[in-house]
């Protein structure tokens, strides 16, 4: 027999009964119903019921294991009796007696137990992963992520895609977040970065001709601490492809985020690509306030400053009055009462807005009546013109928010988030995406006037130069995000390739070609020797696995993770490094005052 | 039709005669023939030929095309010209006749030829690796090497295994080589580390209960310049496997590896995994001199001090008086001639010894007869024992090197390898494997006579505690590489999981228990609640692919690698780090003097 398993602790069922077996794995625990001790044992697999009574040669030894203890068994499969037949689990239907046992490894008291719900401080659980690790949920989620990866290459590859490996020591890429830096020993002073992403590479490899790239990437950012990501590190599903466009993008990866979705997704529903919709930026911000709308809202966000100008709300129609202000209306089926609309206000004057003004609509003495202050002031032709528009009814309501959109956009978005959630219009059981396009390429600082990029500097603008030389402002590129529940899943773009759009798309934003040589010399320099078209996108794993694993916690879907000030309690990191090595790097830590 | 391709310069053949199709790749080479200019488009997938005259509406625009500009056309398949057929290539029976052209991406004067065969420096190489990955072998490589990795992943998953990634961003180790150090902003003064390998976080997730481990890790040491590794980073095929024995290790991982070798090496033949022989680290060290044998080799060395005691070759006679000392012989098949010998002897002085004894047997006068001056030396009795040992005859030769086994070991395995070579004994078609086991836990310096961890402080040594209670350089370890074609391919162990074993096994080697804490903290501790028994091992992706895609330098089978001096020359790492961002860190470059 196998020197330490015959079976695993989920082999075995009825089929087995009269057998032989050899068992190892954990002590999940330890049941002493008179004088008979049963114990469950676990392994990553399933759990066995073991039992042993003093007929047992071992009985003894047996008596000693505690929780935890790894041990493996000998002993005979027996069948259960009728009313003790556990359904839920595979081997449910038998038990083995135990004839022989051998620790393997015995375990010192638990600082946290495996068994059970109970709850420890998040400082326990990280000290000692490894045992937190071997509980259920953490099984579960471990295992579920390695499994969505598998996935994610497989249909990658299914699509013509190979993984090639980009450097992890490299050159520091000014991307926006703050770089880990690596003192070079062979070259005192002298510093490699992480990458906060394999950006440029993986163009660099679009420019070295391999049409097809994708990679489950780790990138790397100095973050402060924020409690949905790792402050060091996270993977993403990076990809891209030559001679493609923005279409051709949607139409490789859509079918591999959703394919992982329906396969992990535990039975909800999953959107088809087909029925993606492409939003706007500019629609996404109107509609939803968000560039990552939750679409399981069926809310959609509507202009109807036309019925406030010149009306008798005063405070929306002076607004009116200024440059670039509106009225937004959110829209709430079925929130038709007092008492939510006024909940709703307490919420909008909490997050920082004067309020939100409503209309409530009920059924009157003479059929249906619009109610609220706003409704008195504007007057019933204006309110009927507003509740035609946003095509409600008696039972339902509606918010209004005033003002320059920047101001209250935010405010509107998390509104319509907790209005889709009040009134149970999100449906909870569904991945509802969407892309979010056409994002412009500018921003302007409202303060110094200062045009800069609003996010990714390597996006194609649509039209090229021709439209670099118009208005900046009405630049947009050719870069997109996926919005899924609310997160951005996915955020892409075609990629800027022609060196002279490029260098003009800096000089906008203010950037020499000197500082564009300086910064992203690597790629810029391939660009120059017949750069192929080229975009993609890239996926956010950690996210992906807590959309399925249902976890708000990114620690939660990571086998060693840091705590959030970016330590590993367990293997203690980060720590004082020797004189020594501090020689060899020719480096001084500066003494804190 | 697609913006920018119908088909893939791969895909045309006769069939599509007639068509219009769109093709978009590079500019391999334009050749003019009387007005007629051929371009050899190429892209990821092949090439296609395109050819235009002056009927053509572009010509003047394809006149303008260079060698790698990027391009896209528009023109019509035809068949070649039966004379003109190439069947090398899948589009060899087709040309298509370009009726329009765009430049997707000029090029500058090119520092590096796509086209031919051109040498060209390191340097320039890997500052323009775009270009040079372009190129048919770098192509081939790179892809080798993407499949390589996901031939491994499937075999992996196959068998049961999960891959489950480890912090990269993590605490320093000290498992022999040096780490890279990555300061820490949150923690001023402290460190993280890159992991030299995931050997105490594969551990981890076995303690953790996750029963089958694996990962292509890549791994960091901050090593000093070789030729044939990259000085910064490697990737590695890393497993781990619990409640397995030594044996349970093999039968995993041989057909994974076998099978990779029979999928990528061209038709060489692989050993099959039941063939492959389990060779104690003693022996090899006696047969081949190595532990690291090229098995496609069939010599074998043998111990014949017998023969030499108190014979009338006085240097060897008197070596064998000392202690520890041997006389060991290098048969060589088919090397019986005085000038292959004597080039033999003349390749030992070079390697530092004072020469190469030999005997080689040749048709005489009166049959069979051995030369040499040893023969002489010792007499034809002794000289025949020798042969009928060594199962030598005519045309044969013997080689003999005498001392402490240490002194010429390496050079008498060098000269196995050298002689196997020139005889034309070693079969170039074949990769031959071989598990090297038995590897001693200790090694004693010969000087100050401190014993110390010969390999890897974490194997458990073969009879557990009670064999660490003997004489510790008799203590074998559970412990084995796998040796393929003279390269150590996988290296792996059953781990010491027992807390007691482990602190007694460095405690031999003069490591308190404090000492281990604090080096192995992490890891030792968790081996207090319950480790199970595991083991596993981890091969080498770079040196699986240099053997399949027959290369000596790593920089062939990397997509972007470092110089010898561990530099990027594309990107520019290392580089000076801005003064904000030390001073984030808090750290101060010492001045160089």
């Amino acid at each position: 027999m196998h020197t330490y398993r015959s079976h695993t602790c989920a082999d075995l069922n009825k089929d087995n009964v009269g057998e032989t077996v050899r068992l190892s794995g954990w002590v999940h625990r330890v049941r002493d119903h008179g004088g008979i001790l049963f114990i469950d044992l676990r392994d990553h697999f399933g759990v066995t019921q073991v039992l042993c009574d003093p007929d047992s040669p071992v009985f003894a030894e047996v008596e000693k294991v505690r929780s935890e203890w790894c041990i493996r068994i000998d002993g005979t499969v027996k069948a259960r009796d009728e009313g003790l037949v556990n359904p839920k689990i595979p081997t449910g239907e038998v038990e083995v007696f135990v004839r022989d046992i051998e620790v393997l490894g015995k375990s010192d008291e638990l600082p946290l137990m495996v068994f059970g719900d109970q709850e420890y401080p998040e400082e326990t659980r990280l000290r000692y992963r490894y045992l937190d690790l071997r509980r259920e949920k953490l099984q579960r989620n471990m295992t579920m992520r390695s499994d969505v990866v598998s996935s994610i290459r497989r249909r990658m590859w299914d699509k013509g895609f190979r993984e090639y490996q980009t450097p992890i020591i490299t050159a520091s890429s000014p991307e926006g977040a703050r770089d880990f830096l690596v003192p070079s020993r062979l070259h005192p002073g002298k510093f490699y970065a992480l990458p906060q992403a394999p950006q440029q590479f993986k163009q660099l490899i679009m420019v070295s001709g391999f049409d097809k790239y994708f990679q489950i990437a780790p990138c790397f950012r100095d973050e402060d601490p924020r409690a949905d990501r790792s402050p060091t590190d996270f993977y993403q599903l990076d990809m891209e492809m030559s001679f493609v466009t923005q279409q051709d993008v949607f139409d490789t990866i859509s079918p591999v985020i959703a394919g992982v979705f329906e396969e992990f997704g535990g039975g909800k529903k999953v959107d088809a690509p087909a029925e993606w919709a492409q939003i706007s930026y500019r629609d996404a911000a109107l509609w939803y306030g968000t560039d990552k709308p939750d679409l399981r809202n069926p809310i959609k966000m509507q202009v109807v400053s036309e019925h406030f100008a010149g009306s008798g709300f005063a405070i929306f129609a002076k607004l009116l009055e200024q440059d670039g202000t509106e009225i937004r209306a959110i829209p709430a089926p079925t929130g038709g009462s007092r008492k939510f609309c006024d909940r709703m206000n307490a919420f909008a004057q909490k997050e920082g807005l004067p309020g939100m003004g409503y209309i409530f609509w009920r059924e009157g003495a003479d059929g249906m009546e619009a109610a609220g202050p706003l409704a008195k002031n504007i007057g019933p032709e204006r309110t009927e013109a507003i509740r035609q528009q946003l095509g409600l009814g008696v039972g339902d309501a509606a918010f209004f928010l005033g003002g320059k959109p920047a101001s209250f956009q935010r405010v509107a978005g998390k509104a319509r988030d907790v209005i889709g959630e009040e009134l149970n219009l999100t449906d909870k059981d569904r991945f509802a995406f969407a892309w979010i396009v056409d994002f412009p390429i500018y921003e302007q600082d409202e303060e110094t006037g200062k045009i800069d990029f609003e996010h990714n500097p390597f996006s194609m603008p649509q039209g090229g130069m021709d439209a670099l030389n118009g208005d900046p402002l009405k630049v947009l590129g050719f870069q997109y995000d996926l919005a899924c529940n609310g997160y951005e899943l996915v955020s892409g773009a075609i990629r800027n390739h022609k060196p002279e759009i490029m260098y003009k798309a800096f000089e906008i934003a203010g950037y020499g070609a000197d500082e564009v040589n300086k910064r992203f010399g690597g790629m810029v320099n391939a660009f120059k020797y017949g750069a192929p078209p080229h975009g993609g996108c890239a996926a956010g794993i950690d996210r992906i696995v807590m959309l399925l694993a249902e976890e708000q916690n990114i620690r939660e879907v990571i086998m060693f993770p840091m705590n959030q000030r970016a330590e590993d309690l367990m293997m203690d990191a980060p720590s004082e490094p020797t004189a020594e090595q501090l020689m060899e790097l020719n480096l001084r830590v500066i003494p804190q005052e």
